[in-house]
């Protein structure tokens, strides 16, 4: 194997055009292998894309005193392999494992970990920047972005600032001609077709035209579904778009041939000026059931896991919309993995997809909202940090009734540190007027999101995480902005949050196994908390908290606070004390979800210990 | 006066061209009569330009049936005037007065009342998303955007999602060519002469170098100051741009002519499609100071006001960069109120200004952060909010010493809910590895600036209001990141922090009359804590902390918390009661600082009558 040989990118250098094919389809084979046995997953069809193009930059520059940057990050297994990890790459994932990113750890040719879309050109315009600085040391500077995080607001920031400075970067456009949800790709690959002909910058209008007339595309143009669309309008007349922002283009170029693109990058470093290099790329090129048609993979994936939070969500949703034709659906870009998929199948043109937009998603809902819709924001809650200030400000500011629904809220597991999501309770608690549901199974999920569509008329937010939701009785099942008691009893009172509620449950047991008589609340209205459930709380000795997000800023905290005024009236010796349990603020690293949150102690056992630890027993 | 006879927008179908001329007139003499006499101020030269553009947009569209939307709002004193609002104009700004921005409260003219920048076309994507929705009321949507909005990554993400889904929205661009930094604003007029030659679309290449001749723009082309271009350089090929992103484009047209502003808008309502009307209009039109040279505006205003943490920061930030030539500072389009302009002409090069784009300011921080350099990132407290999680995973999860300097914290007054600092202690305490400081004098804001770039290798922050600095003596400032004790006592533990300090110290002298013996700590280093004030706070019967940011989540929240730890072994009778003062999560209106401080309980009455109630007398 050519394969094994590679322990440096020096290694790649020494290699003929014919053993690069070689090496190539062995890198391939290697992926394969290991992402489809692995039991944490991983991105296939990124990687497999851009085999050539990771070679081709490891031959030109001299990683790491040259700056290779990945956007996102993903599409740096290559990269992770001829940099020395191909061994103890098949613990990629895993707890202790290789990191699914670039990771500073584990090599000193990785920069940025970061998984969040659209940041890379902001980072090669502060590096090129300090390379053009009196403290520079005349490294260069290249960036790899996806067609799709091109959508996203920061890389045009950063493209313009970039422009205006004229500072020395190099950016890969690394075009796939899909993003990674099926609706997009479906639509960026008919584009694609189009885009390969080498008239097309002088046929846009007729390529409009063509589209519109493509079954499916054209229907879908009026509204509904606008993100690969939008992703693609800017690829049909490159040159003028990225030149207008004052950045040189040169392209489109074959990404799967090694010779062509080294002549390419080649030519763009002689440039003193900053310039994108279009690489036309193959997503899953080499494996057959990532290539295979997206129709296939739409219906193959679409559909969200039965008896998850993520399914209980999609069967609401389109049983709501069914009697309230104002509901409207919006994604940012991942219309399968928030479950919106069959919502969209189920009700044509009221799902709006606005690429890796997020900010924009937040405010254009708010615009809904004034016209009259209803709309339903979807997004994971690690990327409702990147419209904070959106939701604060043009859903809060002004009561707008758009409703979040976050799908991979607490801990998520195999993404690593930018993948949790951890913040969500913390950043909503912060909107004036919000009101956060976390339900605590698949049942209060409906009840939820027909409550929060009936009765409420702010902004509402409701967080679930990526697992298997509980299956429950009616008479389980609160209604309304109430908290809904499990147990009662005197000593301690816990309250759990969404998916630590069983950890609570579990804890009370434990702790009545030892004579300490405990009461259980499932708060399921998180913010602003029921006064039922908070001057129960204060009535006893010892209430615990628990929740998956930052216990810093949280629900707990929130908790605390308010037993602290009721029980500020009363003799200092008959205060409760409250003790918060959550997520500590610092980056966790990936693992089983389950395996992070027990060794934080939010399981049974580590409830009923801090119990214990604050009865003085 | 015409304008006595003008009470709601259809008064205006009836006039002439030269009566509308004639009522331009007096509206300008009118809004430069009210701001230049009132003592709340407001925003002169970008209403004065907007003058004639507001009437026509009145004439032509049926407001408020049709919906006519305002970026960042402090542009539409004329709308308020000609929507019923000329009586009570005079009371701009003031508390209970009249918002200086677009207000929902105060007519049915008024739609959004955000005033952070670029969100205006995502509100327009929503409601025409709406209007072509089964629910559409056949509202038309009209958003005015200024040229320095266009710099903001949001703003292209709307464009975008726009040009794909083809929803009919009118945008203005309303191109004053310069933004309100002076810096800015110089470039941009140098630009303005060369964009209204009608050959610049074929004269790019000439223009630019053009431009690299200009001395002082063509100095700064390298790096540093770069914002006016990147904001202009979308102007050079405006139809090109935006009909890359899908959007029509017609222009640009004179903005101080009624007559052809109504043609070309009456033009744009018969196109089915989105369309960017490009409208060129002059900043302070018909007010000789507003119009003056920019060199001379840059002289007048670029200085802060002597004395104020403002000036502070800038005297120390022009100190440490003169023995430290990795310094550099990054401003988001305010190089003037966050106190940049002194430093860039004391060090020339070594200022950036990405324009309105907080994220990429932030994460281009990162970036020159990892090439070696040691930036400092001077943002309003509120805008901080746009790039929190650029702050968190860019900066904090990389480590990188980028230093925050948070002008504008606390309660802002004239501006409003959307102007408070009222969340950055909140959000940076949930970015690990931060160290927050707030200064409570001139003097410690030098020392943390220093201590920020001498002691420290990760990210840090300094935040501060809008307001005068108490000067001190050296025995008064503290230093490195401890906490300084102001007072012993035994009774009461108040801690203070930054601008509250002294409402502490009032709050001190007014207990320690009534025999109330107090401690007071000046926390100085708010994130993490001094475990020597919280060790000592805990040793007090009761402790009063206060902020001027939200109290949930803040900085007395986790006191609270970490004196609720330390507490817990003790019996319950021993346990410190804790009261964490700060802003409710609520939005504040318009007011003068202090007397909403005062409302709130923030000052030295109200801290002393919390203590008081904490200890039961």
């Amino acid at each position: 194997m050519l394969l094994d040989r590679i322990s440096c990118p020096a290694d790649l250098r020494r290699l003929t055009p014919d053993q690069l094919d070689e090496l190539s389809a062995e890198i391939r084979e290697f992926i394969v292998e290991v992402v489809s046995t692995s039991t944490s997953g991983g991105h296939l069809g990124s990687n497999l894309g851009a085999v050539e193009l990771t070679l081709a930059l490891h031959r030109v520059f001299d990683s790491p005193r040259d700056i290779l940057l990945w956007d996102i990050g993903h599409q740096a297994y290559v990269h992770k392999i001829v940099t020395g990890r191909l061994r103890g790459f098949e613990t990629l994932r895993q707890a202790d494992g290789m990191s699914g990113y670039p990771c500073r750890a584990e090599s000193e040719h990785d920069w940025v970990e970061n998984s969040h879309a659209s940041t890379i050109i902001s980072y090669a315009h502060g590096l090129a920047t300090a390379q053009a600085s009196d403290q520079g040391e005349g490294r260069r500077v290249v960036a790899v972005i996806g067609d799709g995080a091109m959508t996203g607001g920061m890389a045009y920031e950063a493209l313009n600032n970039l422009g205006a400075s004229g500072s020395k970067a190099i950016i890969i456009l690394n075009d796939n001609g899909r993003s990674y949800a099926p609706t997009v790709g479906r639509m960026a690959e008919t584009v694609s077709r189009l885009r390969v002909d080498p008239r097309y910058v002088r046929q846009r209008a007729k390529v409009e035209d063509g589209l519109r007339k493509v079954p499916y595309v054209g229907d879908h143009l009026a509204w509904g579904m606008h993100g690969a669309l939008a992703g693609m309008r800017e690829m049909l007349e490159p040159t003028a778009f990225f030149e207008s922002l004052g950045v040189k283009y040169t392209g489109p170029i074959d990404g799967h041939d090694v010779v062509g693109l080294e002549k390419a990058l080649r030519h763009a470093v002689e440039l003193d000026e900053p310039i994108v290099v279009h690489v036309l790329t193959d997503k899953g090129k080499g494996y057959g059931p990532a290539e295979q048609d997206d129709v296939k993979r739409m219906h193959d994936i679409g559909a969200p896991k039965p008896g998850t939070y993520t399914a209980a969500f999609t069967e609401a949703l389109i049983k709501e919309a069914e009697n309230r034709l104002e509901v409207v659906a919006i994604t940012a870009a991942m219309p399968d993995s928030t479950g919106l998929l069959p919502f969209a199948e189920a009700h044509p043109g009221r799902m709006v997809d606005v690429g890796i937009a997020e900010q924009h998603a937040v405010t254009s809902a708010a615009g809904m909202a004034m016209g009259g819709l209803r709309p339903v924001v979807a997004l994971y809650s690690t990327f409702l940090s990147r419209a904070f200030d959106q939701a604060n400000l043009d859903v809060g500011l002004h009561g707008q009734p758009v409703v979040f629904c976050l799908d991979r809220a607490g801990i998520t597991g195999d993404d690593g540190p930018s993948h949790h999501g951890v913040l969500d309770m913390v950043l909503l608690s912060k909107v004036p007027g919000m009101t956060i549901f976390a339900p605590s199974s698949y049942q209060e999920v409906q009840q939820m999101l027909h409550d929060a569509l009936e009765i409420t008329s702010g902004p509402v937010a409701i967080r679930w995480s990526k697992t298997a939701a509980p299956h429950v009785d009616e008479a389980e099942v609160g209604s309304g902005l109430t908290a809904r008691k499990v147990a009662t009893g005197t000593d301690v009172c816990l309250v759990g949050v969404g998916k630590i509620l069983p950890a609570c449950i579990e804890a009370a047991e434990l702790l009545e196994a030892d004579g300490i008589s405990c009461t259980v609340w499932d708060p399921r209205v998180v913010h602003p908390l029921d006064p039922a459930l908070v001057v129960d709380a204060a009535s006893h000795p010892v209430v615990i908290s628990g929740e998956d997000g930052y216990r810093d800023g949280g629900v707990g905290a929130t908790l605390a606070d308010q037993v602290a005024d009721i029980a500020l009236e009363r003799p200092a010796a008959e205060r409760p004390a409250v003790r918060v349990c959550g997520i500590p603020t610092t980056y966790l690293d990936q693992g089983k979800p389950d395996a992070i949150l027990s060794a934080l102690g939010l399981d049974g056992p580590g409830l009923a210990a801090e119990a214990r630890r604050a009865l003085g027993r």
